[in-house]
């Protein structure tokens, strides 16, 4: 009885599966799905954590006219926030209208067409893999400032960070929105509720401050139109992310377009009442810039003044700023997954891994993200420029594409959507122009050439399964499939149990069967070795012919593939090459085989003329007591 | 028409085969094969080159007894080289006896038994090993000891010879003793006419000495049986290397036991001459030992003076020592050959590479030695104790295999060479002794513990052939093949052309043949892709069922093995997966393929019970005009 195995499904080793946990089925991904609450944890991260930067970035570009034009940072807030509510209304549309998930390139597929929808793609992907880079450079340098002990491990740091966050997603998104539930928690109500105290009735307003302000004293600038565009363009960055849940609608439970219109409206209340209440305070108490100081926690510390809750929540930033990272897990494997599927990426970004997440977009995006982290030497700056356009452009697509969408279906009340929607395009490409301007030189060409090589990247790819198609004739009814004879050719080294079972097999399969030996000219030796075979050879008469190839070179691989060439001329039969293999039980005991099996498989491998097979038998030599005796057994 | 390739022998890139050279035929390695002068720069180095220490040892050890116990350097000097010509003359013997090469190995193999022909081996071996680190490390040393500055870099340098030296002997052994041949002629030359000059007409006996004396200047010690005992030894070094030759009979040309011979014969008289020209010279000029001097340094200063010949000599001993590494790499890899050969070793070492070398023994040996450099750090020092025990007992088992061999076939004169082989197995095993208790606990004992290692698992290998041998019955005449009842098992995807390729394949090859697909049970699009195949399936209607295999997780893979056990259970066939691949023309479109194929072979590989079979169809897509146009043509 041949040897058999239960074959455990997934490959690696049992580290690995501690890790990564045991493959799952399709149905047991109910745990792996997100629920609202988890939705703000795993997907919107990167939206929330943008309250660190957006109105810092407001109030920097507005303190260039000088203390002045400070006030204005709440009126720009409400527009931001005024944009905010357009963006969460429309893709709590894109969610109901495109439930497979995918945001700005479903819509734009569906609405603009193929072209604009690819655009839409490389510039998510490209902002996807600078959202994991800037996230978690961002986390680690605020967290080196705090301990300069470790700055000089910022890379290793960032690339730790990225690994747990890799391998959490390889688990599943459930997992991970779960592990980063509690901080999330932390920071949503601890901010609130900073907001509040400072509303209501702030604490620390005598306290000390900390650094010099930046500021100047005196009026340099009017206050003027593009500054005005130009701050409220920078204040926009707080909205990357809201995107995210709109891409990555298949990771949540069912009834998932609920659940996910639900998380996106959650989130926009959220980041809305931050933005407007960080604002409200603002201006309230006159921040400006300062050195070694953020806005955010120049504002936290007037609400509560420096004690243990300025520290946890100055913590929790620090830490969620990193876990922001994740949102580019939730979306850009799903996304690519969608863009494979319409056979503009390779296919297996649309295979599920055994844990029934998009795997090879994970580990994508894990690879690109690193190497951007190594490349820039963890330094948040240099990516800042690049960072926002690619949403940005995806927002616009995304507002556009659902003007022509109401356009098309008209429902009731269809012109008051479109309406909303265009305003929000309208606003969001402006945006999208101000930042690709302003920061043009400063990186954000790096962009403008990026996307134009995904798209030409993705039409090669689709040109080539297009072709494929054709040549496959896919599911197109091929002609009737007829049996030809078949020549079996089976290389032998000597006359054994191995030789008798690959010659039965090949008897069964094939309607004649030739027996070849390599016969290598290096002297007595091999000359004795083939008197051997030969005279062995006729006294087992196996009714099949041996031809003996001899060769001056020392390679076996070359004659067999010459005998196979002249055969190909001699027959129109099929011919087949039946290669003997011994498995012994241990791995270990492979270095005692010569190779030769591999070599030729390898060889042969690119020859589509012929069909490779491989017959193996079973070895269990000295299994059962490794020091010594012999057990001959062979099961 | 099927696409077919003309197969170039041997595998690797272009810039390989320039390191390399191109595939040699076993009979252009007369080529590679070596005359007695090449003999002398492939083999011989390490013996010749060991006059740079061999004196030197025997000086210090004297020393210690003080300036009266130097004149003994001289009559000690005369033992040596009488035992040098009692060595030269047995393995001669040797070689004319074991042609086949393996020496001290195949001498005690013929006439001691397998047992202490695997201590040879083993000694053979670790010794080998040690002098490729031992030469390297020495003359990096010595550059480095002139060049300061490159002493960081002392581990790089060694590397970087241990390659060169490799990749010269990967090349052929004719090449690298041709590319050592200048270098060890003007070393040879060289100090033979300083030590004629030394000894007619010295030039330099006028100049300043260089360091100070370590001679003690009253005698500290009486010169103790012992002590001489000890200094011979010492000496004994000197004559590490003189067993290569009949090592490597194989690498000359033919008749190669005649050019062997002579080599061995020209080694032994210029090794002598210089041994004894130096003693006498050191006994005229007083030479002990001084800081920052080596014995040679002083006698070649006293000979010609600190002049340009001075120079040129004392790099060229720093180039041949490097270079005598390579003494090794002519001995082990055909050692190791003859091993395998007697099933003691992987038969992956008696196998020959495309240049006709021994090339896995070559690689072996340069990442032992290689590990060992790194494990040093490249100190001469550490390895020194180590070094000789082995060759030594390799001597010893020589000449007691000689002294059986006469006494065995007893030739006219058997008496007389029994005697001397007899007076020189004892020497040496006095020498081994000797070594062995002076140094064990200087590092000795890792050589006592290194030996019977490689000794358990000569036999351990050995038990496996033997049961393999057993368990394949190879050599005897096993029963008549059977032709059985066939079905084959063929996992599909689509319908396609290469469906159809596979399916009239499978009907080739079997009496039955099932197609099967695995669905995933991943949702509305999975299914709708189940109803599609099945739909196509039935128009199509090639006469073989399709088999549905569900499976909740997503490896593929699972559920085919899961149905082979099945179908295992119900049918006594013979159970065939032929698994259809699309082989494109360009690696890099094997990313846009499923590499299911690569995964499922690699899953069936361990499985005995199943002949695995790859049919493969050719694909030119996109080859012809690479940026546009379609080229359906599959040739």
């Amino acid at each position: 009885m041949p040897a058999r195995r239960t074959h455990r499904p997934g490959l690696g080793s049992s580290s690995w599966r501690v890790l990564i946990g045991r493959p799952l089925r399709a149905r047991e991904t109910s745990t792996q799905r997100i629920s609202p609450l988890e939705g703000l944890s795993a997907l919107s991260l990167d939206a929330l954590t943008s309250v660190a930067y957006g109105p810092e970035a407001i109030i920097v570009v507005l303190a260039v006219a000088g203390a002045g034009a400070l006030h204005l940072v709440l009126p720009i807030t409400i527009a931001i926030v005024v944009l905010l509510a357009i963006l969460v209304f429309s893709y709590r549309q894109v969610i109901t209208a495109y439930p497979m998930g995918g945001g700005a390139y479903a819509v734009s597929r569906a609405n603009l067409g193929t072209a604009v929808s690819l655009v839409a793609a490389a510039s998510l992907i490209v902002d996807y893999t600078l959202t994991v880079a800037v996230s978690i450079a961002a986390g680690v340098g605020a967290f080196t400032s705090a301990f300069p002990s470790l700055s000089s491990a910022t890379v290793p740091l960032c690339l730790g960070i990225l690994a747990v966050v890799t391998i959490l997603n390889l688990r599943g998104l459930g997992e991970t929105a779960r592990a980063f539930l509690l901080p999330t928690l932390v920071f949503i109500v601890g901010l609130l509720a900073i907001i509040a105290i400072g509303l209501i009735h702030p604490i620390g307003s005598s306290i000390p401050t900390i650094g010099t302000s930046l500021v100047p004293t005196h009026d340099l600038h009017a206050v003027t139109v593009l500054l005005v565009l130009k701050a409220f363009s920078a204040g926009c960055s707080a909205l990357t992310g809201v995107e995210a849940i709109a891409n990555g609608v298949p990771l949540f439970k069912e009834p998932r377009e609920i659940r996910a219109r639900r998380t996106e409206l959650l989130l926009g209340l959220i980041l809305g009442l931050m933005l407007l209440g960080l604002a409200i305070l603002a201006k309230r108490w006159h921040i400006g810039p300062r050195s070694g100081q953020t806005v955010l926690s120049q504002i936290m510390a007037e609400a509560v003044g420096r004690h243990w809750a300025y520290y946890i929540i100055s913590l929790t930033i620090t830490l969620v700023l990193a876990l922001a990272a994740n949102t580019s897990f939730g979306g850009l494997p799903v996304l690519a997954s969608l863009v494979a599927r319409d056979n503009y990426l390779p296919h297996l970004f649309s295979q599920r891994g055994d844990r029934q997440v998009f795997a090879n977009g994970i580990w994508v995006l894990a690879g690109l993200s690193g190497l951007l982290l190594v490349a820039v030497r963890g330094n948040t700056n240099a990516m800042i420029p690049l960072f926002a356009i690619g949403v940005f452009i995806g927002f616009t697509l995304a507002q556009t594409g659902m003007v022509v969408h109401w356009y098309r279906l008209r429902p009731p009340g269809w012109r008051r959507r479109a309406m909303v929607n265009g305003t929000g395009a309208l606003v969001t490409a402006t945006a999208t122009l101000v930042f690709l301007v302003s920061k043009f030189l400063e990186g954000a060409w790096v962009v403008v050439l990026a996307i134009p090589a995904f798209i030409f990247l993705f039409t090669r790819i689709h040109r080539y399964y297009d072709q494929l198609g054709v040549d496959l004739a896919i599911n197109r009814v091929p002609g009737k499939p007829e049996a030809s004879r078949t020549l079996v050719v089976v290389p032998i080294t000597s006359v054994s149990k191995l030789s008798l079972h690959a010659i039965s097999e090949a008897l069964s399969l094939g309607d004649e069967v030739v027996a070849v030996s390599v016969v290598l000219e290096q002297g007595e030796e091999s000359d004795e070795h083939e008197r051997n075979l030969v005279r062995q050879w006729s006294e087992w008469d196996p009714g099949v012919p041996l031809t003996l190839l001899r060769s001056e070179y020392s390679s076996i691989v070359e004659p067999i593939c010459g005998f196979i060439d002249e055969l190909r001329d001699r027959t129109t039969d099929q011919i087949v090459v039946l290669i003997p293999v011994v498995i012994p039980e241990k791995l270990r005991y492979r270095f005692l085989h010569n190779q030769i099996d591999l070599a030729l498989s390898a060889s042969l491998r690119s020859r589509t003329d012929i069909v490779v097979a491989r017959v193996s038998m079973p070895l269990a030599v000295l299994e059962a007591e490794p020091l010594g005796g012999q057990d001959p057994s062979t099961d």
